[in-house]
């Protein structure tokens, strides 16, 4: 791996004893790539969400970008043009000018959009019943290498999985609203990923640049960390200067879906004040980002004006950035929200790209106080009227959840949310189960996020140890992507996925039989576990060892084990059913 | 605080902002520790397990060991006597000599034991109607200085949670065998605390002694080290040489019930041959340790020679150590577990001194694939039954349980320990909800832990980044008790403990009025918390900031809302819903 000092670079080559491979499609000339990890009972093929910087065979030059993999579908029936795009303004990049401005990204390529009367968003076609190149590419993603079911026997409550997610599977879903595949056809880098909660839970990661930024490569590498350890989304929530031409470095070099908060951008546009917004500066940067290809955005169009005395008495107000400054707004000029007024004009512009929607929830509870109140549960049945209008238009939509919310009524959220969202994708931030440890949050919130996962939340957005404290580093970043990755997988297990227990599965059998580095190769993070490991016990040799230094070799309970096992087999023959003979 | 670089010391004072306060009994003459941490909006008091050695006015002296607190109850109703103990041999300290030998604590006081006859368990009292010391004490304490409930909301699952918790409600908890206090007559220097579902739940911290002891402070100071985060509990599970001495040490400076293993010894008696173990060397180890004042037992005897078959085709045998080495005990001697056979005579033993039993789960899951299997529920009932053989011997137990289980099954494992086991208070360790996060363990189990907790388990036993791994250092054990403690409460929120939230509120508060150093001072870790915060805010200017690194001050929504509140309230006028006027 690139590690200098200095200079940062991008973080190259596979995970421990891990190897890319491609599946075809049978449909679509795809490769699909996944993750073989090797052991000595044989491979586990595994999800891999980390794009070509794994793959040694790559070749990485972030001035270049990645090559574009996706077949351009949409274009090539003649239901998507290029046309000159929209002038960068110096606004753009928060007039940053000379040593201050990062470079625009080398290359400019016209963008993509419908041609006039066209839907080419991907629940469009799936409801025209096409299977598009990127449905195929997630079904045959979502099977890791599969070929049937393995041990299964969770409470999906309600969802429906297929023993394997078939291509059409995928269409149906996203033709339903279940799901969606986020993938703005100007993202010709995307391998495409499906959100919904038929499928795997998916783990988002934000990323955001630096007040000082030294470089693009650093830019870049805080995504190709996040990815290589596991998310799979990156929402890039940059403010200040540079936030246009950063995005471009972020998107020609991202293998995965890269959401925004476009009000954010809009808000610098007029210098900071929330009060000066306005719908014309708000689409243009709809626009921008949309050409960029942005593949989902947030946008807090629920929270309407009536809803904001809503939280006049809460402990904690409006603790999201999108909600307080369209609250700030609202009252500022006396007037209805314009991302709620302007629903169907934003539609239209997502439509033309294939933007998916994730409905923000402004009033989610950023306290144990403020969990499931009237704000809250008022703007998420609004949030389900906006989903409806999205749909009519041919978009595709998640919609955001909590937050800080107590166990007890976790299970509500996502019920309401089903029920007046119409089952759309839930997408959750935690929700963090107590107020009580920051500089833990990330475990507070790990809680909920794997309750909330296999309850039906189709994604989780990650907290960092740093959440409520301060700026996540690389430590923190990785910190939150394994720890959320470990929710969604406890999600995908207590859901029942077809796929999920044989990881487990097979790193249980690796550390019955003292194969140490086979159970650190299986596990999420094999450089922390081998670390971890080695602390105590550092030699070679100990990875072949019957015991570990926790117990040492004669209290060694799985030796033990492994001994009885031998013995009770010889004593109970070939007794079937794993008893001993009940006689003396 | 005292941290040299090479001689250890035991880590002294206060908690960030904290003071040690005493509330003072009414039936007894008690001093109860609390924690009162000062706030700009005044102080919250909190429980506080961390003993002596967080109060600036003790005086501390390992080698004297802590002030005996406890009044001797037993003793002074002339129902206990001491007599003299048992003679230390070489084998209680694996044959250390010279300077291998960890000295002997300085003061050995002559056992307490009841008089023929006598019962002096807290069961015995509470069944009598007594209210003693212990459970005053242990009412007191969990009540936190509160005089009503705060906001509760939870859902108990068939817990009965008063408002307040009364003396005589803790001796009804105790008597109905769904509440246990672990305090050994031999114990004085104990701070006594309850064990129940209808109280706060506690979490556990392992230690053990280091390969290469450097000295008895260094012993100490892990205990310490574990209380002043938070553990409620302390087992030690030390192994090899000097298992007497150390323990002599702990227990003289433990404020906390301390539990043992006792196999563990007893096997170290044998050279750790568990075919050469036997019920002489195990009774006498059991004697030892109660003479010595060991709080609570746990002990495998539910392990009965016919369910060890069962557990031939799992992925992970046996991995309890307790339970493979019993295992292994049958398997050679073709005999059922003496540990079961004698099992009246263990409580005989326990009942003279108020050991109390924590019914080990020898076969406990070792990873998801083995999670709730015919195994583990055989044991479970056996556990029960035994249960019932303690209580007739006015015994108090509690049962331990797994282990690994996906989340799905957790309820199950509830359900069934409540059934079984007759409401007899439940012990988990986690449960760990996937297998595939090595060195993310404390994480995996917490979300088993908190989610088992809100079910009615009483009692987490902690996991560190280490489990599966390694040996947990200082930094490990803090991280794993609050981690487990932010577990807990997350349990005491959703059952609605009526005193939780407001430890919640106080916070959240502080951060939306961005008190920074009271957000730090009310979490679990304020240290922690301070150090993450000044990472990138380092100067005390920005302790008053109103904002943080995460957003900066433009974008603060802690901010807007805080304008939006003042100018919502102000168009409402003094509207009591909190609703804006609908009129425009």
């Amino acid at each position: 791996m690139n590690k200098p000092d200095t200079v940062p670079q991008i973080t190259l080559g596979p995970l421990s004893a891990s190897e890319k491979v491609y599946l075809s499609g049978t449909l679509h000339p795809i490769r699909v790539p996944l993750r073989r990890i090797a052991t000595a009972e044989g491979a586990v093929t595994v999800y891999d969400s980390s794009g070509p910087y794994t793959d040694p065979g790559a070749r990485i030059d972030i001035a270049a970008g990645l090559a574009p993999v996706r077949i351009p579908f949409a274009r090539d029936r003649g239901e998507a043009e290029t046309y000159p795009a929209r002038d960068v303004t110096a606004a753009d990049n928060g007039f940053a000018e000379g040593a201050r401005l990062v470079p625009a990204f080398p290359r400019r390529p016209e963008p993509l959009r419908a041609t006039a009367g066209r839907a080419i968003t991907q629940l469009a076609y799936a409801r025209a019943g096409i299977i598009t190149p990127e449905m195929e590419f997630a079904a045959i993603r979502e099977n890791e290498g599969r070929t049937a079911a393995h041990t299964r026997d969770g409470e999906p409550f309600g969802a429906e999985i297929p023993d394997l997610a078939t291509p059409d599977f995928v269409r149906a879903e996203i033709a339903a609203g279940r799901a969606i595949i986020p993938a703005n056809i100007n993202h010709p880098e995307l391998e495409p990923m499906v959100i919904g909660r038929a499928f795997k839970v998916k783990v988002n990661a934000n990323i955001g640049n630096s007040a000082i930024t030294s470089s693009m490569e650093e830019e870049v590498e805080k995504m190709v960390w996040a990815i290589r350890w596991g998310a799979d989304t990156v929402m890039d929530l940059s403010t200040g200067r540079n936030i246009h031409n950063i995005r471009d470095w972020i998107l020609r070099n991202a293998p995965v879906p890269i959401g925004t908060v476009p009000l954010y951008q809009a808000l610098e546009k007029v210098g900071g004040v929330a009060e000066d917004l306005s719908w014309e500066i708000y689409r243009d940067t709809l626009i921008e980002q949309a050409e960029q290809g942005v593949d989902y955005f947030t946008i807090h169009a629920g929270l309407r004006r009536e809803m904001i005395g809503l939280t006049a008495r809460r402990v904690t107000g409006i603790v999201s950035r999108g909600g307080s400054i369209m609250a700030k707004w609202c009252l500022h000029h006396g007037r209805e929200s314009f991302l709620y007024e302007r629903f169907e004009e934003i539609c239209d512009i997502c439509r033309a790209y294939d933007v998916s929607f994730s409905l923000g929830d402004g009033l989610r509870p950023g306290s144990i106080a403020d969990a499931n109140d009237a704000a809250q549960f008022a703007e998420l049945r609004t949030l389900g009227e906006l989903a409806q209008v999205a749909w009519a238009k041919d978009c595709q939509v998640m919609i955001e959840g909590p937050g800080h919310v107590p166990m007890h009524k976790i299970k509500a959220n996502m019920d309401e949310q089903l029920k007046h969202c119409h089952e759309a994708p839930f997408y959750t931030l935690g929700p963090l189960t107590t107020d009580i440890a920051p500089g833990y949050d990330h475990i507070t919130s790990a809680i909920g996020a794997a309750m909330i996962g296999w309850f039906g939340t189709a994604m989780l957005c990650y907290v960092t140890p740093k959440e409520h404290l301060g700026l996540p580093d690389r430590d923190d970043v990785k910190t939150g992507v394994v720890t959320y990755k470990l929710a969604a997988h406890a999600a995908d297990l207590a859901k029942g996925h077809p796929g999920a227990q044989a990881r487990d599965d097979a790193l249980s059998r690796a550390r019955f039989a003292f194969r140490w580095e086979d159970q650190f190769n299986l596990g999420l993070d094999p450089d922390t576990a081998r670390a971890f490991h080695d602390e105590t016990m550092p030699k070679a040799a100990h990875k072949e060892a019957q015991f570990c230094s926790m117990c040492g070799p004669k209290f060694c309970s799985m030796k033990i084990s492994q001994d009885i096992r031998e013995a009770a087999e010889a004593e109970a023959g070939t007794c079937p059913n794993g008893l001993t003979p009940a006689a003396e």
